[in-house]
């Protein structure tokens, strides 16, 4: 967690943090200026110390919201900096050695981090080497790996609060739909026409925009498609009766911030057998991993339980064949906070992750017969609290047939 | 523009072209494979072909929606790369050869692109130096500074789509202020509590999505806020009575895609002298850049005929003083396409960058003081079209004073 990134600098011995990067929202500026609203900018950290922001003049009030020490490129000497180089990659590296000069760093080993234009960043490599520091990019366990890795209090009520309204816009999707009436096996809205997935899209956006949230690339796809775990659904399908729809919802706090994650499948009027049947598989590997929890144990293990599981009832999975379009074909679950993806990772390929308190997570076996027209997946978001419970915070019901009211 | 590509390729002696990156949206992606929604996916593209995508087997719908040829990370040979190597690096720059020989591409200049952490695209930099490939990073005017340059007829008719919808937004907004009533300075609803900026943001947040558009961050900044040009606006600011406010939207298609970049200033009720003032030395600076523009003349001296204008009225300009805060604190303008911001530059540090046909760009002058309450910026969206005429896609009207209906 945050607090914990002074010792995870030690451990690598860093004499500083810099964070660097393009225009993009970038989830380690976000934690680094506490989701002050800059644009590019420059932060450094060395231990013990606050956050040190160096950004455009025009930034200077967004800047001050963070609480942390601000100055602008104009008073660590950008302005000369433009005078000397015409090259975009030495401007930027005289800025970082200015920046750090500001903060007192004047040689050692800084890690690198942040979001930006991987030509860029490959740019700047050769004028690193002729600077009296060491920079040094991490790529695998990242120290924002293991920090993001278990939430402090301030994290865990933001992830419960976006949790809260998650909730509440699922509930209001299932009403809306339920709202609705069938003509022959398709859902119609009053005028007679189709009920589409791009309605209900919108009908989920305005949702979430009620209660503060975006969406970020919402999953709403029916029969076929709900077969792919990653289509997103064809906005001018029509909802039919009787097929599986997979409703994979990962919101966040509007403009950026934390995210929550829940997945349903639902079938409108009822449900065929097949689906029936691999709806109780998916529910029965969701109990069996939630169960097989428990901290300190290696996230890998969850995963393999479920997949001894389905193999056992006769699907595919990753681990009996490699790229299989069919059965159980991807991972168990993430880390989720800033970013809707993070460690921990529940996958039998990660042998380095264990379950931790503080951890924010999710759980979403599934089955996929895309041939078969159908797939189901049941997701929700948990977090491993202070006496080491796994607590689901998507209290949502998981019912699979949705009926029509009317 | 999109065609330009092979010609950008040949120009760099370019045998191949890569495009990776993280899971982030990425606009050299999106134009790569036309708004395929892939979750990362390396890109290959040869000169003469189509791309190629590689994508994990989950993406396979999406990256067909491309209507370009594309492929698993399995097919390539992704789980074997998984098995020989620990390092996620490592695993990264056998898969970019495992694409590029599945490419047809065997050696070679390879130019690499896409949106990604610094410190993993660092990681990796090792490990480019030990293959048949030179991997190329460019930084200054890159290929797709390029070729976003100048946009094709299809990327005009979606930016003037958006400019459509973004001034029916603008035109909304005016409305529903103007639909307020006024007790003694504060702008209040019906309930007699004030309307705030927070308020209004929300009423523009809900009227882009009933357009099928979405906010990046709108500035909408009231008084000192208005002074400050990247001040995005307190959320709980009352909305006052001849205070200027600075409204500058600039949403994109939902999900990403192309943007609209427009600001207006106003005063509701009255504007004070000094604001007025400020507001008619704006507008005709915008009268002296528009008049100032023409094919193949070099982009800054648009901005340098503002500063002339600005100078000879007394006010400071960043040619004057380089690190203020007050004055006209910043560059004329900027190309808009998949990026708010993108080349031409509109600045007098860019000596590179001309007009020419196909230019999508912003004009936006504006001048600043913060310490006496205020801030005026007017800024429209322009296309360069056939006939080299210089066209505002912004014809929502300009004027400052916005009454109060009642």
């Amino acid at each position: 967690m945050r607090s914990d990134i002074d010792k995870l600098m030690q451990a690598r011995d860093f004499d500083a943090i810099l964070v660097a990067g393009g225009e993009e929202y970038s989830v380690v500026r976000d934690y680094m200026t506490k989701g002050a609203e800059i644009t590019k900018g420059i932060i450094i950290k060395t231990p013990g110390t606050d956050p040190l922001l160096i950004v455009s003049g025009m930034e200077t009030e967004e800047a001050a919201k963070s609480g942390y020490p601000f100055m602008t490129y104009g008073a660590v000497g950008y302005y000369d900096i433009i005078d000397q180089y015409d090259d975009q990659s030495q401007r930027e590296v005289a800025l970082w050695q200015a920046c750090l000069r500001q903060a007192g760093v004047t040689s050692g080993r800084i890690g690198i981090y942040g979001t930006g234009a991987i030509n860029e960043t490959m740019a700047l490599m050769p004028y690193l080497d002729d600077t009296p520091y060491e920079f040094v990019g991490e790529a695998n366990k990242t120290l924002f790996d293991e920090a993001f890795m278990t939430k402090d209090a301030d994290e865990i009520a933001r992830l419960k609060s976006v949790a809260e309204r998650t909730n509440a816009v699922l509930q209001a999707t299932w009403d809306y739909i339920a709202g609705h009436h069938a003509q022959a096996d398709t859902v119609v809205k009053a005028d007679g026409t189709p009920l589409t997935v791009g309605d209900v899209k919108q009908f989920v956006r305005r949702a979430l925009l009620e209660r503060g949230l975006e969406d970020t690339n919402m999953i709403f796809a029916p029969g076929r498609s709900a077969g792919h775990p990653h289509s997103r659904g064809e906005a001018n399908d029509a909802l039919k009766l009787g097929q599986s729809i997979v409703f994979d919802l990962f919101p966040r706090e509007m403009g950026g911030g934390y995210h929550h994650d829940v997945t349903r499948t639902w079938c409108i009027g009822h449900a065929p057998d097949a689906v029936q049947n691999a709806y109780e598989q998916v529910m029965q590997a969701l109990d069996i991993a939630v169960e097989s929890f428990s901290v300190g144990k290696p996230t890998h293990l969850m995963q393999t339980a479920v997949q001894d599981y389905f193999e056992a009832n006769g699907h595919a999975t990753l681990r009996t064949e490699r790229d299989i379009k069919q059965g159980y074909v991807h991972g168990l679950g993430h880390g989720i906070g800033l970013l809707v993806h993070e460690p921990p990772v529940l996958h039998h390929y990660n042998r380095d992750d264990v379950f931790a308190i503080g951890n924010c997570l999710t759980i979403e076996p599934g089955l996929y017969y895309p041939d078969d027209g159908y797939g189901v997946r049941i997701e929700d978001t948990y977090v491993v609290t202070e006496n080491g419970e796994l607590i689901s915070i998507t209290p949502f019901k998981k019912d699979l047939v949705l009926p029509l009211n009317r």
